[in-house]
């Protein structure tokens, strides 16, 4: 089963990236505000149900894909 | 209007940090495939409607979230 996971800096937490990346499009003429960068990561996981590919999926996200503290995570899957 | 930018690297482009995440997964007993990095953009645009907003963030990307030559790129505008 294909799963999406969307990792993106937590609210509060200071995002360097995202405020490089705000401050590059504001130079290139766009008004845009709060600008964050987090990252996508797709992958295909061996499981026999939604709800499995799920619970395996989060336990990636806590010991690996993202860091519990700092980022929040969102996880898609698709068929 | 929010809009939220997912950049990926196009098929058949290496992608080592995609690599380097799936062969950690298996190593933590994960059965996993196909494993794929990007970074996912959120920010806040001025426009007046979605058509507007669309079209702007489309040139962000060209110009500056994605490199079009390796990354493709996915825009999902939210109210």
């Amino acid at each position: 089963m294909k799963a999406t996971v969307l990792v993106r800096p937590k609210a509060g937490i200071l995002d360097p990236q995202g405020d490089a990346v705000e401050r590059a499009l504001e130079h290139l003429g766009f008004a845009v505000s709060g600008a964050r960068v987090g990252k996508v990561v797709d992958l295909e996981v061996n499981a026999d149900d939604e709800a499995g590919a799920r619970e395996q999926v989060e336990r990636m996200c806590e010991q690996l894909l993202a860091n519990p503290l700092i980022e929040s995570y969102e996880i898609e899957l698709h068929g």
